[in-house]
C-alpha cells in the first residue's frame, strides 16, 4: 500500500536548536529528498520574512522528478477577510500547488491563547481553506494540538476538522504538537478520525517529547492514516519531530508499505548523510538504520553469532538501505571479529595461526592499559604490523622538549623543539603554537618535511581527549584520539599516557606513520 | 502499580561504542542509580575477565539504600556439569543475591549458532537455573532473541521459558535482542507469556534498532510485564537499549506506574547528568525529558503560548523531573534561573538590580567562549564575586613555565616552575610530575604552602578534559573541569583556552581560590 511521506526538515526541522539553512542549503536538501522519492517537501513559511518569499520565487523553476513543494502558513487572523489577510496572500504568491495551514483544534487554545470564541475559530478555518482552494490550491490542514484537544473536547476537535474538510481541504493532518501522546492514543484517536472521514487523506504529525514519535506515527498508519509528516533526520524544536528515515525503513522493510519507490531504499543511508552534511551536523552514530554504528558489533559473542548466522544480531540486512555491517575492536571482541577486520589489510593472515593469538592477547593487554581501538583503526593496523614484523618506522625520535609559559611570548604560550633521525640524517626543528600539542605538531611537520614532502597533503582534522580514572586528578591517564585526512581518506589514531603531551605525541606519530605507510 | 526497573548501563550499556567505565566510574554509577531508587543494577559479567571479578569483590561491602546488584553470565556450556562450568562458578563467586543468565530461545540460534540439539539447549537452561537457585541465587533468565524466536517457533520459545521457570527462575526476561520488533508484536507476544505464566515476574528487554525500544517496553508493560530492563541513558550496542529515563518518566508521569519512589522523580534530570558526566559523554540536547533542549522554546509564537497557557507547548511540567523550561532567546527566563542559583551564596543580591543584569550578560558572553558553569558552580561563584567587586585574589601570578621532554629525566617527563606574589612577598617553586598539569599542581602548592598551610588539607580528586570545536584539531579550544575536595566538601571549577595548560591553570587556580574563600 502506498503511503505519502511529507518532509518538513526545511520548516519544522529548521526550528531545531542550532539548525539553520541558507538558500543554497535548502535547494540541496530539496534535491536530495526529491531524488529519494519523497512525496511532499514543506519548504518554509513565505510570510515569515522577505528572504523566504524570495526563496519560493527562486525554486519555482526547479525541475523535480517526484516531490511537490509545500508552502506553510496559518489560518487567517480573527477579524479580517481572507482576501485581506497578508499571510494567506503570501501563500498564494509563493506559487506552489500545495499549501499547508495550521489552525487550532483545542478548545482551550482557542479561548486562552487565541482569545477567540469557538465559532470564530471554526469560521477562520473554514474561510481560510475555502479561500485557498478557490484559488486553485490543494490544502493540507494542520490541526494543531489535535490529540490533546480531542482528549479535552472531542466534539470541538472534530468540528475543526469538519470545517476544513467541508471547505475542501485535500488532507487533514492530526498534530501531536506537544509530543506527549502514547501509541495507543495515537491509534484510537486516529481511528475515530479515519472512520468519520473515510474519504479524506488523514495525516499524522508527531513530536518526540516522549521518545515515541516514530511509534505514534506507525500506530496512526495502522489506524488508517495515509500520510506521515516528519523530518528526515528527526530535526525539530525541543526533542525533534518524527524521524522519517526510521519511519520509512520500519514501514517499508517490515510492513510492506511503499513510502518511497522500492529501488530508492538503498539510497536512504546516503541521503541521510547528505542532509546531515548540508545542515552541518553529524548523524548520531546510534541512530536507527542510518547511524554509523547501527550495524556495528562489539561483543565477541555477538560478532561471532553474526558471522555464523547473519540475522542473529541484525534486524535487517544493512545493505538494503545502503548502510554496512561493522565490527568494533575492543577487549571484548572475539577472534572472529578481529580477523574479519584485519583480513582486508593482511590477506595472508591465518585465522587460527599463532600470530592471531598474539594479536588477540596484545589487544587485551593494551585495553587494560587504556587503549581503545574501536575508533582508532589506523593505530590498530600499525600495532598488527609491529606484531607481524612488517612495521618500518618512518623516523626515530631523539628528543623533544615542549614548553608552556605565562606570560606568553609575542602572544604564543607554547613552543616545541623536536630532534629526529631519518635514514641516518639528524634534523632538529622548532615551532610555537596555540597550545603544546599544536606547537609539537607544527615542529614535527617542519622536521619531517624535507624527508617526506607528501605530509604537507595531510591535515589533522579532529582531536579528542578523555581522562581515564579521572579521580587520580592531574596524575590520571589520558587517552588522545587524533583524526587526520588527505583528499582521499581519513584515519584515526590513539595514544595513552599519564602525560597528555606524550599521549598526543603517540597519536600524532601514528597518524603520520599511517599516512606514509598508506603510500606503499 | 509498582513496576521493577532493571538498569544495565554497566553491562549492556558498556557494550556501546566509546562507552567504558573504570572501577571508580562504576561505583559512581551504582551510587547514582541507588540513590534514585532503581531496583536492580546489572553491574557486569564476573566471568569475562579478572578485573570484573575483582570489581564484584570490591563492591560486596557497599551499603546500598534500595538497589540490588545483579551479576550477569550465561547458561552452562553444552557438555559439562553446571558445577564444573567456570562461568556459573564465577556467578556464585561474585557474591550477589541476584544473577541474570542468558540462554537461547530461538530454535535457529540453537541449531546454527550454538550447534546444539533443541533438547540439549533446554537441558542447559534447566540445569543452569537449578544449579544457581540451589545455591541460593535469585535468577533472572534472559531469553535471548525471544520475540524473533517466538515468531519462528512459538512452541520452542515457550519451552525455553518453561525450562527456566520450572527450575526456579525468579524472573523471565523477554529479549528483543536484534531490536527490530514493533509495539503491536511486543504487546501480543508478551501477553501470551503473561497468560501462560501468570505467577511469574515477566521482564521486557528491548533494543532500539527500529527506534521503538521505549514504545515496545511500554507495550509489554501494558501486556502485563512487571519489570523493564534498559539503560538509564539508552547506552548500548548498535542503536542502544531502551532508554530507562524515558520509560520511567512516561510511565510514572502519564500512566501512574511507580517505577521509582515518587519523591525521587525530581532527581531524574540530575541523575542523568551525573551518569553522562561519569561516562564522559553528553546527554543529547534533544533527549526526551532529560535533554538540555527538551523544554526549550524558541522565542516567538511558542514561547508566547507557553506564557499564556503553560501546557500549550509542554507535555509535562519540566520541574517534575528536575529539568527546566528555557526560552532560547529570552533573557528574562535566564535571569530567574540564575538568581535562583545565586541567592544561597549572595542573599543580598537584588533579582531586578543592575548587578543581576551584568551577571546575566557576562554569563552569556562566557558561554559563547566555551565556558559551562552547570557542572562548575565554584567557578561561577568566583565569577559573580568578581562582578560584585567582592573578590579578593589569594595570590598574583608572575610567571610559570612548564616543560615536557623526551627522553624523560629520572623517569619524569614534566616539570614546572611557578613564580607568585602574596602580600608583597615573592616566592618561586618548582616540581616535576607525571604530566604537565600534575607538575604545575605540585609546584603551585609548593609555592603557596607557606602562606596558606591549609591547602594541604584539600586535594584534587577529578580532572576532565573536553575538546570544543574538535575539528580545529590541535588548535581547538579545550574545556578543563577540576573537582577538588576537603574533608567536608567538594567543588568543581572550569577553565577554557586553546592551550590545554592554560585551561588547566585557570581551573586549578579557581579551585584553590574557592577553597581559601570558603574559609572566610
Amino acid at each position: 500500500m502506498k503511503l505519502q511521506i511529507f518532509d518538513s526538515t526545511l520548516r519544522d526541522g529548521a526550528q531545531g536548536a542550532n539548525i539553520s539553512f541558507s538558500v543554497d542549503d535548502k535547494i540541496k536538501v530539496i534535491e536530495t529528498l526529491d531524488k529519494l522519492g519523497i512525496d511532499f517537501i514543506e519548504a518554509g513559511n513565505p510570510f515569515s520574512n522577505p528572504a523566504e518569499m524570495q526563496f519560493f520565487q527562486r525554486i519555482r523553476g526547479m525541475k523535480l522528478q517526484h516531490a511537490n513543494i509545500v508552502a506553510f502558513g496559518s489560518t487567517r487572523r480573527k477579524d479580517i477577510d481572507p482576501a485581506e489577510d497578508s499571510n494567506l496572500r503570501s501563500l498564494l504568491a509563493a506559487g506552489t500547488e500545495y499549501v499547508a495551514i495550521f489552525g487550532k483544534s483545542h478548545i482551550r487554545h482557542v479561548t486562552d491563547v487565541l482569545k477567540a470564541t469557538p465559532e470564530e475559530n471554526l469560521a477562520m478555518i473554514e474561510s481560510s481553506v475555502r479561500f485557498l482552494t478557490e484559488h486553485g490550491k490543494k490544502v493540507v490542514f494542520d490541526a494543531e494540538h489535535f490529540f490533546d484537544g480531542y482528549k479535552t473536547d472531542e466534539a470541538y476537535a472534530m468540528k475543526a476538522l469538519e470545517s476544513a474538510y467541508t471547505a475542501g481541504a485535500y488532507c487533514l493532518c492530526l498534530c501531536d504538537t506537544n509530543g506527549g501522546i502514547f501509541p495507543d492514543e495515537a491509534y484510537e484517536i486516529t481511528k475515530k478520525v479515519t472512520e468519520k472521514f473515510p474519504a479524506a487523506i488523514v495525516a499524522i504529525h508527531c513530536h518526540n517529547d516522549g521518545g515515541l514519535a516514530v511509534a505514534d506515527s506507525i500506530a496512526a498508519v495502522q489506524a488508517g492514516a495515509k500520510q506521515v509528516q516528519g523530518t528526515f533526520l528527526g530535526f525539530g524544536e525541543r526533542c525533534g519531530n518524527a524521524n522519517l528515515s526510521t519511519v520509512i525503513c520500519n514501514l517499508q522493510l517490515k510492513r510492506g508499505y511503499e513510502c518511497i519507490p522500492a529501488d530508492k531504499l538503498k539510497d536512504v543511508y546516503e541521503s541521510a548523510a547528505a542532509i546531515a552534511e548540508t545542515a552541518n551536523t553529524a548523524v548520531p552514530p546510534n541512530q536507527p538504520y542510518i547511524g554509523m554504528n547501527a550495524f556495528a558489533h562489539k561483543a565477541g559473542m555477538h560478532a561471532d553469532g553474526v558471522l555464523k548466522y547473519s540475522s542473529s544480531f541484525e534486524h535487517i540486512d544493512p545493505e538494503a538501505i545502503g548502510n554496512k555491517r561493522k565490527f568494533l575492536l575492543s577487549e571484548i571482541s572475539g577472534k572472529s571479529a578481529i580477523y574479519d577486520k584485519l583480513k582486508n589489510y593482511f590477506p595472508s593472515l591465518d585465522k587460527n595461526g599463532k600470530e592471531m593469538g598474539e594479536i588477540v592477547s596484545e589487544l587485551k593487554e593494551r585495553a587494560l592499559a587504556g587503549y581503545q581501538y574501536e575508533a582508532a583503526e589506523a593505530s590498530f593496523v600499525l600495532l598488527v604490523e609491529k606484531i607481524l614484523g612488517k612495521y618500518k618506522n618512518s623516523f626515530d625520535l631523539i628528543s623533544y622538549k615542549v614548553i608552556n609559559e605565562q606570560p606568553a611570548i609575542e602572544g604564543k604560550v607554547a613552543s616545541a623543539i623536536i630532534k629526529i633521525r631519518v635514514n641516518g640524517v639528524t634534523k632538529i626543528a622548532a615551532s610555537d603554537g596555540e597550545g603544546p600539542v599544536h606547537a609539537m605538531d607544527l615542529a614535527l611537520r617542519a622536521a619531517l618535511s624535507e624527508f617526506y614532502p607528501e605530509i604537507a597533503r595531510m591535515a589533522l582534522v579532529d582531536f579528542k581527549v578523555r581522562v581515564l580514572d579521572s579521580d587520580k586528578a592531574t596524575a590520571a591517564k589520558v587517552r588522545v584520539l587524533i583524526t587526520s585526512a588527505d583528499s582521499a581518506d581519513s584515519w584515526t589514531t590513539v595514544g595513552v599516557s599519564e602525560d597528555i603531551i606524550e599521549a598526543s605525541w603517540l597519536a600524532l606519530t601514528d597518524s603520520i606513520d599511517y599516512a606514509l605507510m598508506k603510500r606503499n
